[in-house]
């Protein structure tokens, strides 16, 4: 039930941009009492809530996890550019990394496709731009959904969601509480928006910019694994709308909070335009957008050099300190 | 990859109704040469396409089976109506019956909610719907995605998608090849016209009969289940959007023919009512309506009598014979 990224935006930013972060929030609130209390026996706890977790049948030492997500309005933008391929690719990616947090290896990946107007050509180039991100993580792209819906979507728009399946040994579920003051946070490069912010740049980029708006939302498999191999890595977050102030809380202990330093990393030029044009405060940056990294992994200091030797780009970003009582979670120093 | 509803729609009917049958087949044309032949080793071979298999991690005697589906324009009208709890059962009954067509007992499900302006109201009573009928079927409502986007859905609108996974022994999967002449075919009633042809029943009936549209898509789980104790099911099939005409088929071997005699089972007024406005032939009724039959099964003539005991409302509808070279797959005879 975690709300998708645009309503874990900047109140402000995105308010000005028609998201209303305060329906996101009465929404999640409204679905717990909807819910109620029963829940499926086989259902297990999920860290975070980037995936939900369920008991493998016939064994119950592993879990299948599983996500579903969407493009956002990241998708209005490459309909304007007719550039389709590429949002195929951005819901893989961002599926795979969302299941990655609680270290799952996908199995198999499912889309739904919706539209107006059904244009086969359209329709063929986001699925197939599904198709090779499913291929690249060996995962299966098991069936989707094509649904034409004249009244719903205008002329040449069109939605686009997806669910991934992966697997994980519930062992290998990231554990919060081994996180301790002193660890350091190793962050892997955003090649640009990824997936959300798109309400938000729409609202103040020039419709020049646009196109760069449409860089492909990396996924960190492979890098991830790489690291792993040679550090233990404490807890993961994919950083998704709500950006590092709102992710990577979600999965630390209460009793720590995590400490970033800007200088330590840089800044896609795209970001700095939106901050520019749409005047953000430093809340609002670190609320709404990634602001240059995707991915946060939480490791032991000492841990940290042969991280960052293991793969390109990956640095430490930051550190993990004690929290005393409701003190921020995450704190990020800007660069001067 | 299947197709919605609304793509295997009557040619003409549905064209009338702004969707392009044919642009739903070119689609699905197109997605098999961008799929390429590279399939992953444990997608199993799925039958009709109604659920995708996937071998069960650790044991390979069972499947992981899995469909996304959506609600189509019934969407429209449960907006207009403002009656959203309805859609959210329409929803995971539909994808309850698609899986148990494969015989699969549903293990969890997840929502996707999408808005151009969140009402947390609306967005829980979807949800409350998708929750209730998650609970009826003791399957997990493992997850869900809510997302906000201004620009790609009208005030007041919204789409809803979901995805289910289910479990079933592989030596449970039906299997068309048992199916002879003389076979009997039990119907289970339809009680509206569940979540297909929508479209349609919009551009031709008038807005005081549109209440009676949002009649809830039944699961059908507990009578196939009931069926199944007393009689050899040997296929069976969830009669959505393409009708008997094109979903019958989808479970069928290709030496055999289903012959339905419509005088068996009755016409809900609903479906008597937009075959009337919309002056629909014997040919689009068939294939745009599900006409009164919600789910069919094959069974051995000998197994009819305990079958139809099993359920009320469940009769013999029609029977197999031989077919010979390329004669059309399904025939309905319809009532004078």
């Amino acid at each position: 039930m975690a709300p998708n990224d645009d309503q874990f935006q900047a109140r402000d930013a995105y308010s000005r941009a028609g998201v209303d972060i305060n329906a996101g929030n009465a929404a999640v609130a409204r679905y717990r009492d909807v819910l109620g209390s029963w829940r499926h026996p086989k259902q297990l706890d999920a860290i975070g809530g980037f995936g939900g977790l369920f008991e493998l049948p016939g064994d119950g030492e592993k879990a299948l996890v599983a996500s579903t997500d969407g493009v956002g309005t990241k998708i209005l933008i490459a309909a304007e550019l007719q550039q389709y391929d590429g949002v195929g690719r951005d819901l893989v990616n961002h599926c795979v990394n969302d299941i990655l947090v609680v270290n799952a290896t996908p199995l198999f990946f499912l889309d739904y496709f919706a539209t107006g107007k059904l244009d086969p050509e359209v329709a063929a180039a986001v699925v197939a731009g599904c198709a090779n991100a499913c291929r690249a993580h060996n995962c299966a792209l098991l069936g989707g959904e094509t649904a034409e819906m004249p009244g719903l979507y205008a002329p040449g728009h069109f939605d686009l969601a997806g669910t991934i399946v992966g697997i994980v040994d519930r062992k290998d579920v990231p554990k919060p509480e081994t996180i301790v003051a002193g660890d350091a946070i190793i962050g892997l490069p955003a090649i640009g928006l990824h997936t959300n912010g798109y309400s938000l740049a729409r609202a103040v980029l020039p419709r020049e910019s646009w196109p760069a708006l449409l860089t492909e939302h990396p996924s960190y498999f492979t890098e991830v694994r790489a690291i792993q191999k040679v550090a233990n890595v404490k807890t993961m977050s994919h950083i998704t709308g709500g950006g590092l102030l709102e992710n990577v809380p979600r999965t630390l202990a209460p009793g720590v909070k995590a400490i970033f330093e800007q200088a330590r990393w840089s800044v896609p030029e795209i970001m700095r335009e939106i901050v520019e044009r749409g005047n953000l405060s430093v809340e609002e940056r670190y609320r709404t957008l990634n602001m240059g990294i995707g991915y946060t992994m939480v490791v032991p200091l000492g841990d940290a050099p042969a991280a960052i030797a293991a793969v390109p780009g990956a640095r430490v970003v930051g550190w993990i300190e004690n929290r005393v009582g409701d003190e921020a979670q995450v704190v990020v120093h800007p660069a001067r």
